[in-house]
């Protein structure tokens, strides 16, 4: 009469070689009266992605903040808008990670529709900082950091 | 090298005897600054799960939209807050059929948290019309309102 | 040069006899794909008119937080939706505090369209519990109760 | 016993010279977990700002789609987060027109807290298509392309 183990059924996406590949859908909430999503919302789809790359990765935001006492800050986006989708879509979102610094990381998020794989409909250049509680700059901790470099390295 | 074909990979949740069950996880977009989730955005969770479960069914709002000139709109909703979730929590929505008229449905949904699968953090019930593309009242194609009818009957 | 002091220059709304009235414009993120307001976003709506309300009143989340160690969280909201807004609409909040308790409050908050000033859009009955900082029932700060009893006294 | 007529109350903005300024207040559905605006709610006070802009010129995106048949889409945003904004904090958006094309459009807009008129806390650099119905690019209206070029010239 329970509900399953919710931790089970989450979607995390997967890695295909370097690159993370984490499913979305298109929902009204995410829609607006143009009939196309919202353009700010595929900021919260590849905020998700990021969150579910580092759960695959094997960190989750909370316990980094608790045990490290550090958080992402998005520090720059550059994000350009090439096709819309529209409800009930399902789209794929792709992160790479470009490049990994002592407190920051460089991404590549691509949000790609069903029918073509190799033009993303959204493509977005993110930059993170990694910051305390105070939100000042702050040390990736060693084994993000390590995970993160390893997904750097074409193989 | 390229992305997997999104429509397999998308949750759509699934059916336990009557219960519709979704999970949802906790990202930052749904949090606020009192460190929960932000009470509306319960609601959009709703959404997604009613949205799912009529995927299940085999209807989507797009066709219903274009087939059958039709989509649901809420009409009420009475929702009671009981304990709160947080960042990063793996949440579950239980969807119930209690009633299906001629242009409407009545549904009581519950957010689950992983810990609890007997008392919800939020309860909802949700009556939803069926409109046509004046927002008028419309009656539910047959083939959903059969489907949907059929999820009322306990086994 | 500068931009002028935005803190004088936002809208509070204001008090005409016992009911708070709030100004809110519809902006595309507050539509979906139907072409109407998505109606998950009136809650947000109701809470930018409590929260406006407080503020007349002389209160900030920030500094009942800081100072007295508690906020505000929704334990119940019953809706009805009658009338859709849409895009570029101009929308106004009324909301009448029905009772104040020791720990609690019950309001009744009214969507109204710029053409109907007697019949709302949506009705929501709201009810909030004060709560501290481990979100337990806390008591109404002495002040704010006594300016919210006030505005339940009809004269 | 009638709300006010809203249409009057609701907040444009105005002009200081060629900088279109308007105000925004951060509510809790602003924020998220780590206490601060989260990253892509700026995007959405960047769009209040320039439909406010457009109404104080004298158009409206639901009057421009019905006897244009045009309406805006964001093609490109370049953003870069400076300093966070919390609950309570009243901000201004400040609008520039940087260049108007036939079809097209750039601005520049900044938000900036109460305390420091100077450096905002988030910049974006926008580029603005101007599409048809059918989502593909049209000419700007020459009203609006008169209106906005008039903004472009520094006096």
């Amino acid at each position: 009469m329970s509900p399953p183990a919710a931790e089970s059924t989450n979607v995390s996406g997967w890695f295909e070689g370097m690159r993370h590949l984490y499913p979305v859908r298109v929902y009204y909430e995410d829609t607006d009266a143009a009939g196309i999503v919202y353009h700010a919302n595929y900021l919260r789809f590849a905020e998700r992605a990021r969150t579910e790359m580092m759960r695959c990765l094997g960190t989750e935001h909370r316990s980094l903040m608790h045990s490290d006492g550090v958080a992402f800050a998005v520090r720059s986006l550059d994000t350009e808008f090439f096709q819309p989708a529209r409800l009930d879509d399902p789209l794929t979102v792709e992160t790479r990670v470009d490049k990994v610094g002592g407190a920051s990381m460089h991404l590549t998020q691509s949000v790609f529709g069903a029918a073509d794989s190799t033009n993303p409909l959204v493509l977005m250049r993110v930059r993170l900082a990694c910051i305390d509680g105070d939100l000042r700059p702050a040390r990736l901790p060693g084994a993000v950091r390590a995970a993160l470099t390893d997904l750097t390295q074409e193989q």
